[in-house]
């Protein structure tokens, strides 16, 4: 159970997202307030961006969010329009390892999630790689389901001349949720993906429940922010994400959409 | 505000005592009952034992004590009969530098301490390093109140040829009341110290409260051990300690005095 | 390009084998003399060792061996007959996780290696990873072929109930080359792997030139001690293995014999 | 012995300066070529730079310089027209502490240090601390000798209100050497330092001679660029400090000047 954030909107310092709202990231990280296990996020944590020339950039860690001076210099000087953040909780027997750490990053995309297959290394991680072309099982280089999620977004995406970020997204949910039935386990997957011109985000679980995650957009104070994350940053326009469904926003509108999603099974 | 763990008695693994009991020093790093302020104790931990020619050993990290395997490792390795553990909570602008996790030694002592000196750089830093001897001074290698404390308590000792570690620790808490009094401050200073044949634990405070303290020394089921610690093992056999006490405890007889401590100022 | 060091002998401390010697691990760590590519052993280390019960444990960091205080007590602390130890220099692209740091442990088998399978990411990897039963492939954490090796070689112990630490390695290296040849790579692999009880040391490559391996067993000075390491450890009593061999010495009698290996091309 | 590089110009990519060059402080770092003593400069490393608004940032890691990726990233996305750089050797007996890496900060002030006090525990390191006023104190944070020649040069710049960067910088030698000769050691600094505006460089010594020191202006290929550095970037264009000077360069004309140090002695 990670904490995610994620962001699209008007050119922000990154440190308005993860220290300065109150209940922000980094205050997330010590004092999270809807795990559905664990104590705190203080397994790493990793940032990602994109400049303006739409090209991503990731920062990650191994210490808890709060214990790095690094990453408030950083927040204080990265500016962007896109942003995704997140703080680790590490599953049991996942080694504090730095390709542990998320955003993950492929070509454009960036990538962060936050939920679990149960049993990962007993069911589904091996037919989760074994699926996968030469390529994708090379971009691989932790041991987390997360990242195996993520490899099979790559690879769908990749397979398919005509996959848009949304279509790779439901055929890896679909892939996963045939595959967790076929070995018997459940899985929860709530998790923000952006290209730098769009953000998804994705509440999903099968045979079991969703992390929260919320949306907000607020037309008034904020008219150019949406934002995504596990927990409310403050108190007031936030929306929770129903179960099984999916929040799509561009950059050029900003107008998220919020799809209930079919279930896979 | 850290976890703090002391050990006089039969030798034993040390994961008896940092993983082993149902509210271990483990479990305390992650989900610490009685914390006056802050969330966990994930700033780094120490632990430290002697051999059994009464050599001191210490081991420190900045990880969270629930993020290194090698701890799991060398708890169950190391055997001793005396033994300090600590699971650091950082003040405020304290660096997660390896140099400022305790245990802190010199010659036979070890030394860990938990509490606060109120504004410390502002208030006694200075005049406390400025008492020191050069080679008391030169001991001092990070930035924690609770070193200058342990200097304080290192120079104490030395300075007489008379002074055992019972007078030794009741001049440091004189010297530092006093040096509270002149610079206008406050402190709390729960303390564990050994010299490998005797452990000590005070819970003093001026001009505020200390935090809790609790020793267990039970005479049926574990009669050949005494331990010090912040919270509570279990829910069996443990003693609060009072406000400005000191316990004592010889490896010879195993059998705890609890003093109360004058009031210095 | 690693430095490895083994031990087999009478009980010493760690710190004999680790920073005592005239030209000592911790040595190598910044000043290797026969490194085949590269400057210096310093993206971690590792090492492992028995305790009187036989049971193997494991010490391992990411830091830089000189730049370890914790390796410097747990040094003086331990006592073993058999040992074990390592310094890294990654492979390109390899991460600094701890998960690739050596020693690798499995049952009671301690392995360090030093070698490389040339562009494994390319090669072996996959090849290796799917010719393992499911136990075998959810023993690895990390990315390394040093660790796939290993894999290899507890597959191949416990795939026979009559196989031997020698018959095991013997099978793991024919098994290598033969995947080396079919996906037309080469290796190298220099190993120091052990029970506790006996200790092999192999020098083998396959198309390429193996890294230097020496042993020593001083029968005037230390009758009692038999060494491997990648450097000579002193000017005295050490001897290169030849291209293709193998050593293997047992506690009991502390003959090491030394074997060339066939070409198992 | 550390290695420093120092920028001002027009606006480059940190990578330009750690990564791209021939003999880069990436390279620097494990193939250092002009150590006085030492092997590589794997003890943590540091970069500073200015952003648009010449506002200070500094990003600082124990690992070496070489093991970073978020070093990588963090060089690709950071632009700026005045950057120092450091790559770390640590002195005798000290820690592998955050706190004791470099880039050291003040106000707009950025600072990097190569060289030593000799001695420095058991000479100057009390007598400069005591020297300070109580603001100046407490911005130390470690133990290095360089952290407290920083202070020197604070207080001094601070001290009066007509003091120039330059004036501060003389100041700061003639005391550290009048400190050396009452102390009775010797010291080389070799350092540079920014307040965004204008690069300082300095290479002195006093009773011992002082690490190499070279800068860089190539007025036909790269005439908006002055870069100093402790080893030559490539075989082009550099010139070597003279003992004793100083070098000093303003962003809006980028002319060096080179002056030699009065003997402060």
């Amino acid at each position: 159970m990670c904490r995610l954030i994620g962001y699209l909107g008007n050119p922000i310092q990154l440190d308005e997202l993860l220290y300065k709202q109150e209940h922000s990231l980094y205050k997330q990280s010590y004092n999270p307030l809807e795990l559905k296990s664990g104590a705190v996020c203080a397994d790493g944590f990793g940032v990602g961006w994109y400049d303006k020339a739409g090209k991503p950039f990731i920062y990650r860690n191994t210490n808890p969010l709060w214990n790095d001076p690094n990453l408030e210099e950083l927040s204080n000087y990265v500016q962007s329009t896109c942003t995704v953040g997140y703080a680790r909780l590490a599953g049991i027997g996942e080694a504090l390892d730095i390709s542990n750490c998320q955003p993950f990053r492929s070509g454009k995309l960036l990538f962060v999630h936050n939920g679990e297959i149960l049993n990962f290394q007993q069911t589904l991680y091996r037919p989760i790689r074994e699926s996968l072309s030469d390529a994708t099982y090379q971009l691989i280089k932790g041991m987390t389901d997360s990242e195996h999620i993520f490899a099979l977004l790559v690879e769908t995406w990749q397979s398919s001349p005509d996959s848009t970020l949304l279509s790779a997204l439901r055929g890896t949910l679909q892939k996963l949720t045939k595959l967790a039935s076929e070995y018997n386990t459940s899985f929860s997957t709530n998790l923000i993906v952006s290209d730098g011109q769009a953000v998804a985000a994705i509440r999903y679980a099968y045979r079991t429940q969703a992390p929260t995650l919320y949306w907000s957009c607020d037309a008034v104070k904020h008219p150019n922010q949406v934002i995504v994350a596990s927990e409310r940053l403050s108190n007031q326009n936030w929306t929770a994400f129903p179960e099984q469904s999916m929040l799509f926003v561009q950059a050029e509108s900003l107008q998220p959409t919020i799809t209930l999603l079919e279930k896979f099974a």
